[in-house]
């Protein structure tokens, strides 16, 4: 047979990993694809000095690969909403398949890419968009495709995630730690997306869309960051049995679909508490198969091209196949996704961890206690840490159970309000993970 | 379209589970699916009391369903070699797909069983057959399709994780946590296959298989349970900063591929060693994507149903396709398999953890340590317990670097003639799973 005929868009980190190992893995590929993967064409501004193009046709105008006759697979690696779109939309209009790792791309205009490809029966491949080389997109689409998923959640941002490794194990403060993880090439020059939560926010909206079988709905999830995170709270959690994670959360309940980024408590004992450094992992939690994790390098030259390989290994696998029988983009078939309401924050539910810096004195702790109480919120466990004595103030430590974050925002208002609590409550939502 | 007509042989724990996971799931699977998926008939020596069977087909004859020219796709779940190796056959020659969780059918029968499925262009699909309902051999098979897999290293029987487990965290001995787990019903009455490796011997032949594109072999396969492992050593490992786990290891090397089940020290801070109870997980290494683990329930009545579904589903995508574009059932085109060697243990190379019961005296010690620079093992480091005076005999614990197998033996057979030691030395294998 004829080999299949690739054409990379952008040969920068990720493309670049891509041609290498495409070219590297070439034999080995071959023999699991049953046929060789040729890249007919590259398009990049300039070429990538780690890779060895030879006489492969260069470009650096991206719409020459998507209008390349000979194409069957546009492989989209030029990152961005804007360019990337049109570039997709127009591979899809010709017909071709298209391989992407842009979260961002997925996640705000997935839906319409979706629906254009299965106008034109082809398929829109998009693995390398969540936690780089884990194909956790393919376990909850196929691997887990027997279970009802009742929640997800994940360290899916590698930089948040080194920078709250590297405050825990050494004590250090958030801003002196991201200026590290800028000079190693972990953050961008401007980090927004990773320290605010927006690029987790992007691949949970994809997780949580083949999870439920909803559509990517990224206006709706909720996001914090972690910039205001102090290393006190890191280390306060640490001695409740807790460490501190940038989490993902997407969960089912009764009302709707909580889709959450922020910063969580979680017991230190679960495999996800001790996932460190730049590393991803997700967990998934199915009525039938309880919770699982999938674990792996989240970002990076070749982890993600794994991703991206694996992806093209697919479709050339299915490309000839019927499309109905497909596995379908967002896992379920699109006449059957569920218009099920992502739920405002408002009201969404988790216990939560609260620092409160009030006087050191039994009253201010009865006030605290009713303010919770008429709320009924209940406390699990209150810590407060004489030794820390400042101007006759000592943080208290709380943990709550479950409760709505209106009601909470409500008990917040009011415990800012008493005269023995000094400045912001800190609050901090904590999950259980079981 | 019409449903896919599904026969269940085996009502037990697996069968029961996928009986039920099918028909509360149903609504969401075929939303995933594209197509309603019907258990047609069971095949069952007596009903499973936690199944509401209802008016479905029920026979005491597993061949009755696999003649039923109704059934598309047969799920073999009776487990055992003979009985199951008939019925597999005879479902591939009547043109049916098969579905199995059955590790000792296909680690012993798969390449004859894969072969007449090729020739019949039928699919065997047998994801659950290793680690319960984590998605291990689909993403092996397709989610790291882009990789030369370099190894992998599983805790893939909880039995003898629960035993391990316990015998670290409460110091019982092995003898002990056995009669427990049995009373648990986490072990067989008879629990060889569990605590000799066997079962972990064929599931790792298995997994071996599709990472490096070999025939099965599970006739190659080292084994070595955990049967004389004693509360000291899982101790003493504890102290040098590793864990004792029960390991199947695949890794290819120049020489040729190491297959291998044995009691493994682990370093403590590895996230494979703190998958605890009756949890499995397998690290999975690429060269491309690097090292990613894959955690789960590895057994269970649901948990297993949870991959047997997947399958059954991935069978309906792909039954209507063209045979030469599946995904192959060894994850590598038959035509393709590699004839590269299994290595015979004495090839094997790995560090190892030694307890010698020594005299306490210097000469003791030299004497040791000649003995291994003679055949050029380095030793990284020496613990010897004061502690545990017994008899003037100490025990002296070494960690070695690297070395095959083949000079470790000669050594430790040298270290047991030496007059200053007693009986047996003590020897478990050591890896580093970065």
């Amino acid at each position: 047979m004829n080999p299949v005929k690739v054409g990379i868009c952008g040969l920068g980190t990720v493309g670049g990993g891509t041609f290498n190992v495409l070219q590297r893995n070439a034999q080995e590929i071959a023999r699991r694809a049953g046929r060789e993967i040729e890249v007919a064409q590259i398009a990049a501004r300039s070429i990538n000095p780690l890779c060895q193009t030879g006489s492969t046709l260069i470009t650096d105008d991206v719409f020459e690969v998507v209008n390349n006759p000979d194409i069957d697979i546009v492989v989209e690696l030029i990152g961005g909403y804007t360019l990337a779109r049109d570039l997709v939309l127009k591979a899809i209009e010709n017909g071709k398949h298209v391989v992407t790792a842009n979260k961002a791309l997925i996640a705000v205009h997935g839906n319409e890419i979706f629906t254009k490809a299965e106008e034109k029966g082809v398929i829109v491949a998009f693995e390398a968009s969540v936690a780089g080389g884990i194909p956790v997109i393919k376990t909850i689409r196929e691997g887990l495709s027997g279970n009802r998923i009742n929640w997800v959640a994940g360290i899916i941002n590698g930089t948040g995630n080194f920078i709250l490794t590297e405050m825990r194990e050494k004590g250090r403060a958030f801003a002196d730690v991201l200026k590290e993880a800028q000079a190693l090439g972990y953050a961008e020059a401007d980090p927004t997306f990773d320290i605010e939560g927006i690029d987790a926010a992007h691949k949970l909206t994809i997780l949580a869309s083949i999870a439920f079988g909803i559509p990517l709905q990224f206006e709706k999830a909720y996001t914090e960051g972690i910039t205001k995170l102090t290393s006190e709270d890191v280390l306060y959690a640490d001695a409740l049995g807790y460490r501190i994670k940038h989490l993902g959360v997407a969960k089912r309940t009764p009302q709707g679909i909580e889709l959450r980024v922020h910063p969580t408590l979680i017991p230190a004992e679960r495999l996800l508490a001790n996932v460190n450094g730049v590393m991803n992992a997700v967990m998934v939690n199915g009525d039938a198969v309880g919770s699982t994790l999938y674990y792996g390098a989240g970002a990076g030259m070749e982890a993600t091209a794994s991703a991206v390989v694996a992806d093209i290994v697919d479709v050339v696998r299915v490309m000839t196949s019927d499309p109905e029988n497909r596995v379908p983009h967002l896992a379920f078939q699109p006449s059957s996704l569920s218009d099920v309401a992502v739920l405002p924050i408002d009201q969404c539910e988790t216990a939560y961890y609260l620092r409160i810096q009030a006087e050191d004195s039994p009253g201010v702790l009865a006030q605290v206690a009713t303010i919770l109480s008429e709320r009924e919120i209940n406390i699990e466990s209150i810590m407060q840490k004489e030794l820390e004595h400042m101007d006759g103030k000592i943080p208290m430590i709380l943990l709550t159970h479950k409760v709505s974050e209106a009601k909470m925002n409500d008990a917040i208002t009011a415990l800012e309000a008493l005269e023995g609590v000094e400045g912001k409550v800190v609050r901090i939502r904590v999950e259980q993970l079981n």
